[in-house]
């Protein structure tokens, strides 16, 4: 089940050391005009080696559109697309063949197939989301000329957290550090507190906030198919993600409803409200108000220094890894957690569109 | 889109104030035995007016399956079921059908559809959750019979909560009190804070952990329906739900990797942790340790005092509900998080029982 | 997988000797307004004992409607609903337990399920179409607003056969006789070779053609859910089924394509064709002109003589039939055919629109 | 919509004249020995100009596989594939840009996405085709394991036809002649009409008849996903497909039941039927007999001589076709029959181990 999405969906195909990274985007309305050279630059925002905070794989990830398209403007047929796999060291991980990494999905593939690609995680490889920020890419450039932008960006590391109100932070500062964090200051913090912890050989969590901004009332599907429950579903496809929540979420669970109900404001046909502790969705269906969430990501397990654990004989082995990984998937991750979004947004569009004008 | 889950599945239909609840169960396993007392039961656990601390809406919701069941035994075709409203107090709901209720589904799903049936909350009620008991309370006894057994408990009212690790708490317990808390101490004062908050016209939020034991390793299809994004998925799907977590989920992101990889113990050749940090699922697949999750469920809206709105004009409005309501959701969504929990779970063996054996 | 459509959908459940059959629409757009007593009609039109020709089952099926309508308008929510079987005589099916009657579902169901329910061929039977006829009224009705209309007719039993262009037939002829069958001189002799037929215990098979009008073009999805695939498979889905063409379907396959191919007329931005051999589809999409299609029925495997057959330990076995059968489906099939274009017709034009309007 | 299949699926892209045609098949089982050179072979039969009743088109449809297999065996993650277009004459089309091509799918692609691809047909050409071979491919293989293997043959062309009765022909000589007619003196005329009919710069249909060998009992998934209505739909949505029918099928509609049941032949549990007229489906569930089918095949409708048409403006047009086209389908589509008949019984039995063995 390599497919994501009702009617704006993507299927995705490649491992970490295969030769390519590609899918097919199925159900883009057509007529589109779709700025390609954008695409790669959200691409581009992903890839590895693009500061001292990330990976040192060097790749340029530079993708090839091979259908779907004439004139610039999508046709409404699939858009399959390719990244080249150009850095592979495949050596690195030969010694992973006969090993289980702790904390990783290589036991859990075995298991489940019988058979594995230890190379680099093979299918379980973050180089997957290079998928899932290209048909995010397509979807975020429609959504766009609806009136509807996403960003999202890392509000913790570790312990150091910004605070919870994202009205507080400037999206336009989002990309001005390798960490992605709109708050300069902190930011600093947290890049060195990734790289004290990459020189540990060890690895940081943290969390990334999500927004987006200028959806229509109207969108998400009830009743299992809310439009929170698609955009959680969303962000926990997304590799270490390890929790979802929006509005108040975790932190609304002490509060008294009298506090927490968003009152409309007298005035509209369409009212909006004074405050949005909802987050922007009601009954799973959005409101018109921001919406807003976070997704928990884990320490990634892969730790730069020696290991032990089992053979898939299950006896004891010791494990060094030489691959090259990110200390933090924050940074990376923040252009994977737009894109899902992405995504989801213009399948609820899609969605709610096949209700309407009747 | 009123169907959840894939090859395991249910389509739910019914109104709050409508004559029937109900659903159809498809795909479920033939030649398994159902006790449908046992069935019953788990309504019993959700239904309403059950304890002080629940509305006062008395419904007996007893089940009729009307489908698919021959002599004790599933016949593998359709389960049809219903559960009668009975106790509907309309009158209570005619002013809201030109008022909107701050932070309730009223004014979206009368933007999104462009009408609504304004009774009780019409579709966005949580009697639509007595569908996914049924449903839930089928798959939990199959499971029973694969050796996975789920249970959840809530672990925090308001700012009343449990320890996070699970395994200090006796599930036997859960039921021995209204709060469905399995430490009774903390239950008494998550009781009497839910009675206090009653008293105030308000209401209260809380969490619910649930835990899957038994599961083998193996569950879970990468790449988007990773078991915890099938998890999550279900669970924000339910009404009043906030977020979700899973392993460490949010309390793991300012954890160093180094604390939170799950070491495999040497010597079986399917080897288990040492810790299970991870929450049971690696890359998205279970890997044979106990599954356990966190639920957010926020502060109901619909508060027992006046409360200021708009009506469908966008005029100001006064509210005085009359309507029977929860204070606190948490005690009737434990058994939804149960049921919920069991159709994904054996949604997720016969997925993956589709690719073994060849 | 008891579910039928995609955006526009159902799901059926229920077996011929159990309480109840029934279903949930799922999709359907708000705001239509339904005219129940017409939906009961269509239920009219397949009900058993409604002639001398048709099974002598003696069935009210009255439609009650559980849910997704108020004030006679959809809600956008879906519809519930059920119908009571009243006359099953399940006692007349006792010896079928461990009995395979030949050209029947009884081994296949058996084995697939290692169970079923053998009164009255169980969820096999043809009363399954009941819930088929409701989400094709429901539909209707949304189609006829739309300007779109549909009709079938039997149009040929055993060697009795219309001429192949409908457009000789005027379909106000059709419910004119028992047959369905827009000729009244044919339909004469249709009806006295089912009589000839079933008076020898035997059954007779046929053809139904359908017709719809008023299609706009554009309708139907490359590559694989093409509009006459669609079609095709709601069709062949239908009890007795054995072929699904349209346009000149397999008489054309002896043409040249100079002969096939629809000329358009000049003098307008949507051309009309000259023609219509191709029965308004091209590429998969609807092009405007009427679409039009013939299904193959089988005569019913169930003789109303003894049989010879082998028990469910496959030893030799005499079977006579007690229960109560058609002799020839046709008559009865004409309504479930015009269900299920309205269905296929319904959920294209929603998957149509959902990529509209950008 | 361009995915195929439920839990054995796959996606394609591309267009005539794009780059490349590709795409990716998901949910094959793990571990599965896959000969890339049998895929290929099966390709080879499908591709242009591979004999004079062809197109004239040169392809060598050469298949990359770019995911999903290690050391020759699938890994259980998805099958990424591409075949590069390299003879493509763009030019041949450039004067369709602004002219419908008559019975094509120009002005409903036109009239559905408000923009074509007009080189070649776009994505409405056959060359996608390529994709379901591929995924047919893989699918033959794993099939052949299990038992089970499919053939299929050309046995109408034009007025030239073989006998109904498949088990007259020896599928060893199917592909001894270009027609792919395992009667080798009717594929010697067949041949020669056309010949006669490319001389006349026309077209002719014909008929190609399947067979499923091995198919165990069980398969196929009542109610709406019977088998034979998975097939039909598969074959309904090649190019130029019109008809389909299985077992006696249209023919059989002028039988009587008593002429059309097949007793079972005593002395097995798993009993065996003496006649099998009914195509090796009862209730949409395989029987273990042999399944066999028709497919019909519109004469396609671009003629290598002047044609009257309309412009996008919908004047008149006069169409002289310089592209390469086949005079016949029949021959190319034998092995697409192949495939997709391949890809329903993976998926069959893929859906029916879900529900297996509990």
């Amino acid at each position: 089940m390599n497919k994501f999405g009702n009617l704006y969906s993507f299927t995705s195909f490649g491992e970490s050391h295969g030769p390519t990274i590609g899918g097919v985007i199925d159900g883009i309305p057509a007529g589109q005009p779709i700025d390609l050279d954008r695409v790669q630059r959200e691409l581009d925002r992903r890839r590895p080696g693009q500061s001292a905070i990330t990976t040192g794989r060097n790749e340029t990830d530079r993708l090839t559109v091979l259908s779907g398209m004439m004139d610039g403007l999508t046709t409404g047929t699939p858009i399959g697309f390719t990244v080249t796999n150009a850095d592979q060291h495949s050596r690195d991980y030969a010694e992973l063949r006969d090993i289980y990494r702790p904390s990783h999905a290589d036991f859990t593939y075995q298991t489940k197939y019988g058979i594995r690609d230890h190379r680099g995680g093979g299918r379980s490889s973050a180089r997957e989301n290079i998928s899932r920020v290209v048909a995010g890419a397509f979807a975020r450039q429609i959504l766009e000329r609806l009136g509807i932008t996403i960003y999202a960006y890392t509000s913790r590391v570790g312990d150091i957290s910004l605070q919870d109100d994202y009205t507080l932070y400037d999206p336009a500062l989002i990309d001005s550090n390798a960490v992605r964090c709109p708050d300069t200051e902190a930011a600093e913090r947290m890049e060195r507190l990734i790289l004290d912890v990459k020189r540990d050989g060890d690895t940081i969590g943290g969390v990334v906030t999500g927004v987006i901004k200028g959806a229509p009332a109207g969108l998400g599907e009830p009743i299992y198919d809310k439009l929170h429950a698609m955009l959680g579903a969303a962000m926990l496809g997304i590799n270490a993600a390890k929790g979802f929540d929006y509005g108040m979420g975790f932190d609304g669970v002490t509060r008294r409803g009298s506090e927490m109900i968003d009152t409309f404001i007298p005035g509209d046909v369409i009212p909006r409200t004074a405050t949005n502790h909802s987050g922007g969705i009601q009954g799973g269906i959005s409101n018109g108000a921001d919406i807003y969430f976070r997704v928990a990501f884990k320490p990634v397990a892969t730790l730069l220094r020696q290991v032990d654990t089992v053979d898939t004989a299950g006896r004891s082995a010791t494990l060094s890894v030489r691959g090259r990984h990110d200390p933090c998937v924050l940074p990376r991750a923040v252009p994977v957690v737009e894109a899902m979004a992405a995504c989801v947004m213009l399948d609820a569009i899609l969605l709610d569109r096949s209700r309407r004008s009747f």
